[in-house]
């Protein structure tokens, strides 16, 4: 178990500066969780922290560099642009400690390299959780989640979300975020089993993306299974 | 425009004796159409026209062999195993004509090398929906459609299906399937863009078998996408 320095219920984002790292935060200040917000450059954090607290009312929210954010909690979601998530882990390699959980929201758009968003990169690694797996140092769980549910809809406090979320990784560490994933009104962790069905998942934002253009639908689609057994 | 000896609005489906393929048979001609089952094994075909018959009263179905099937309809589905697709398309190429639109219902999954169905295979073209357009005479227009319809659900008469389907390919040929979706109640198809999203697609049946499994749903999972406008 880790034994860090945070508050036992903290939830640090990386790259909560962003459209849905930001949205997330809220999410879970709402909730009542601890949240700390990483950026690379602190004052955003600062600035984006001071964001969650105008939108809720009382939340406890911090805003700190990358490094000391991924100190201060022991699930850790990562939140940055594509191009930026090796480069992100592994700036904060040091930092991670055995028993961590670093939750990729990665999708290797096409983007990164000027192409674009309703294509995907091949990842040698076979997506980019895979890849963030094998950046990570050992001991820290890799779990995949939140690639397909809109910065929009996360942002509309006053909105259910209206999406399922696919959560793959080792089998402990993926039950935790699907508990996180019901701190959230209208979302539903989906047990996504091992990792590599990240490579699915990661694609799928594509498709979501390519849909929202077709359909005009702004504000972002989400994705749902229909026929699976409700468990609260 | 295609001018072949079928009927005007009759539906051909291919591998119409297996599990999915007379899931589609039975929905479409209770909703009406004529349906021609094709099998490499025409006796086969025979006694799958004749279980629609039985469940559908007075349906409107004849069973063929796969080449004389292909000839009755304007509109093809190949509903055959992922292993025997390219087989079936490169047998009924001589027989496919301009303006025919054939629809890829194959997923790649690595049962086809003795491996789980929870994973697919990479093929070179992209998808096996771009692999039947490679193999598919000039003139003949592939749509990839109705991989993630559960079996299951299809042959439950009585009940909707629940699910989307993405449709993807040439927009005139995918409007077609779109609409040959809406006969199905409980079935939504959505437009899916180019041909080469059909890789997201196929992929997503793999997951959605894993999700069958650790979700115990044996009746089969759907997919639906929420936030979409619908066009009714």
């Amino acid at each position: 178990m880790w034994l860090g320095m945070g508050q036992a219920d903290a939830i640090a984002i990386l790259g909560g500066t962003g459209d849905q790292g930001l949205g997330l935060a809220l999410r879970f200040a709402k909730a009542g969780r601890t949240v700390v917000i990483g950026s690379r450059k602190t004052e955003r954090a600062v600035a984006a922290a001071e964001e969650v607290r105008a939108a809720v009312p009382g939340a406890d929210v911090e805003g700190l560099g990358n490094e000391d954010a991924t100190g201060r909690a022991e699930i850790v979601i990562l939140s940055v642009p594509f191009e930026h998530t090796a480069s992100t882990v592994k700036g904060i390699r040091e930092v991670l400690g055995e028993g961590q959980i670093l939750v990729s929201m990665a999708v290797p758009l096409a983007t990164a390299i000027g192409d674009g968003a309703v294509r995907t990169l091949g990842i040698w690694q076979g997506s980019a959780a895979e890849m963030v797996q094998a950046l990570a140092p050992k001991g820290v769980t890799v779990v995949s989640a939140f690639q397909n549910v809109s910065a929009h809809r996360l942002r509309e406090l006053s909105n259910a979300v209206d999406c399922d979320v696919v959560v793959s990784g080792a089998k402990a560490a993926r039950e935790r975020v699907m508990a996180l994933c019901g701190l959230i009104p209208g979302l539903r962790g989906v047990d996504g089993g091992p990792l590599s069905n990240a490579r699915v998942v990661e694609d799928l934002t594509a498709l979501l993306i390519g849909l929202n253009v077709r359909h005009k639908v702004p504000e972002g689609l989400g994705i749902r299974f229909s026929g699976l057994p409700d468990r609260d």
